[in-house]
């Protein structure tokens, strides 16, 4: 069943069937909301493309990864149709806490990035998509890319991974750990059953403060901020900064779909990488993984290694580094490299 | 004025006189608590040693360091005396937000590390101290000392400043922000004026667990924890980790006081290199500045650059490097560097 929402007529609602999740639970009435640009009549011949959002994105509210979509652009919408869906868990339109609370006295359930993935193929089937010719993402959308590449029901020319590990680290789910426990310092929170109120928004504001952190550099900062306070009287900028990125963030986002969404990149885990790749070589024509040289979320280390361990089994990999000062978000800032990258054949 | 408190006979007390801070805010009824260890008739021919503990740390209700202290250990007190006082601001006996708020109405005062310094000038003259073999702390404790080079109202032989640089990088401003919104996060807080409640015990925890993650690094998080969930079922071994360490400081520290403490470390600038190292060169004999190379919250790099600096000034400096997987905490670690340091002349 496809309905159009929101008034944007590339917008679109599928309700899936019956997802069960790695973990063995059968998940039915989840819907996932989706926009579809471009030329559906070449993408036949040519391929479509589809795209991952990373934590907080949305390829519906926004177009996410906007400025490498469009004709003649790296994801080229006069030669393809790019398929964007807001990930499950998530607080665009897809089925997250604030909808499952609607109907449900559980929680929202626990969801892996395969989940994630998973619940992508009814939509591919849905709308006959015969073949992939680009599938890519970043962060959180880089989890579930490479994840894609071990299920997808269709061929896929290419893979392309931005700044995701094969299995999230400790010191990645060391940051996640701090976030909740900040929120949940936030009474509000009410262990998550908060609806319809906004729930904990300060607790919020400073788990989306530390993530700012970490997707960028202590260079950057010290370039952009050093010891200045020129904004607010008593106050360094820096401070400013990071207080004004959580309300931004609080405005935008929800908290209960936050956390699952980090709980899911908490349980990221490919597992067994020659398996991973056995399975993988079976659907993807060639990989390419990409790391950002000052990532400290996830480092460029743990892209390559997964990508040499893809190409010892047998699939055509590749690592490629992103050079920037603007560390993990290098992969919505440096489009000039991202370009490149996802252009290389 | 001296008095006993707490049934040890060392730890002792001081009501300082005014103490005239350097943003020219006299304070009067600050008190410092402190404890003498080892030999006082020694020092009167080798030096005292003073020793500036960390952020959370006690030379009183425990004895902060203690492995370095003790009779023929790096600071021996079979041949000096080790003077060990809290810092003000802390919640250890020396006045902090909790001894302040019985007594004014206002909050408690902006106290630089600096200032910190400053408030122990009384307390070694009231013991009649004439020179000091050794100052040394580590991290906050090394701002204070590094301050100190400054100031020192006695000559000095060796400062000995571990992982602390000369001036507070935007990256560390960043996680202390987010630290306070961690902490503004608990309604608890109450705009730090909760006494005599508990306080905020959720957001300091949350506070606790962030700054362990900047003590520590991603070498030793993988190593040590990986992505087991051994402890807890469902929950990471690492989030059972550091809810711990939060819950463990939260028994033990005063969320103003931690508070007080951070923005101190925001605060610590030592302005121009040339002023600071020309002021400490006609007070101290020899400058050892300390890194740890893997130090994330303090770069290595960022101790380097002032130790250089204050040698181009004509300063006996020396900068060394702890080789260590564990970071910013190696300096309460890794004992057997930290010693060769201390007995370096």
């Amino acid at each position: 069943m496809t309905a159009l929402v929101s008034g944007d007529p590339s917008a679109r609602e599928l309700r899936l069937g019956t997802l069960t999740t790695g973990s063995g639970r059968a998940l039915s009435g989840l819907r996932l909301r989706y926009r579809v640009l471009g030329n559906t009549q070449a993408a036949r011949e040519n391929g479509w493309i589809l795209v991952f959002h990373a934590l907080t994105g949305s390829s519906v509210a926004e177009q996410w990864w906007g400025p490498m979509i469009g004709p003649g652009r790296a994801l080229d919408t006069s030669r393809h149709a790019v398929l964007a869906a807001n990930l499950l868990g998530g607080c665009y339109g897809s089925t997250g806490p604030r909808e499952w609370a609607v109907e449900h006295d559980d929680p929202f359930p626990e969801l892996t990035p395969s989940d994630l993935a998973h619940a992508h193929v009814p939509l591919v089937e849905h709308l006959g998509i015969e073949r992939l010719a680009v599938v890519t993402g970043g962060s959180l959308g880089g989890m579930v890319t490479l994840e894609w590449g071990r299920r997808s029901p269709v061929p896929v020319d290419r893979l392309v991974v931005f700044a995701a590990p094969a299995a999230t680290s400790a010191q990645a789910i060391a940051w996640n750990t701090v976030q909740r426990m900040a929120i949940e310092a936030d009474p509000a929170w009410q262990g998550g059953r908060y609806f319809p109120g906004d729930g904990p928004t300060t607790g919020l504001a400073a788990a989306r403060a530390l993530a700012m952190i970490t997707y960028r550099t202590q260079l950057e900062f010290g370039a952009r901020f050093g010891r200045a306070s020129s904004r607010t009287p008593g106050r360094f900028d820096v401070d400013h900064y990071l207080r004004r990125q959580g309300d931004k963030l609080v405005a935008r986002f929800d908290a209960a779909s936050y956390v699952a969404l980090m709980r899911a990149m908490d349980l990221h885990d490919v597992g067994d990488l020659a398996a991973a790749a056995r399975e993988t070589v079976r659907r993807v024509g060639m990989v390419i993984g990409v790391g950002v040289d000052t990532d400290i979320l996830y480092a460029p280390g743990e892209v390559r290694a997964w990508t040499e361990a893809y190409r010892a089994a047998g699939v055509d990999a590749r690592y490629r580094e992103i050079a920037s000062p603007a560390g993990h978000d290098a992969f919505l800032i440096e489009w000039d490299q991202v370009e490149a990258i996802l252009r290389e054949r």
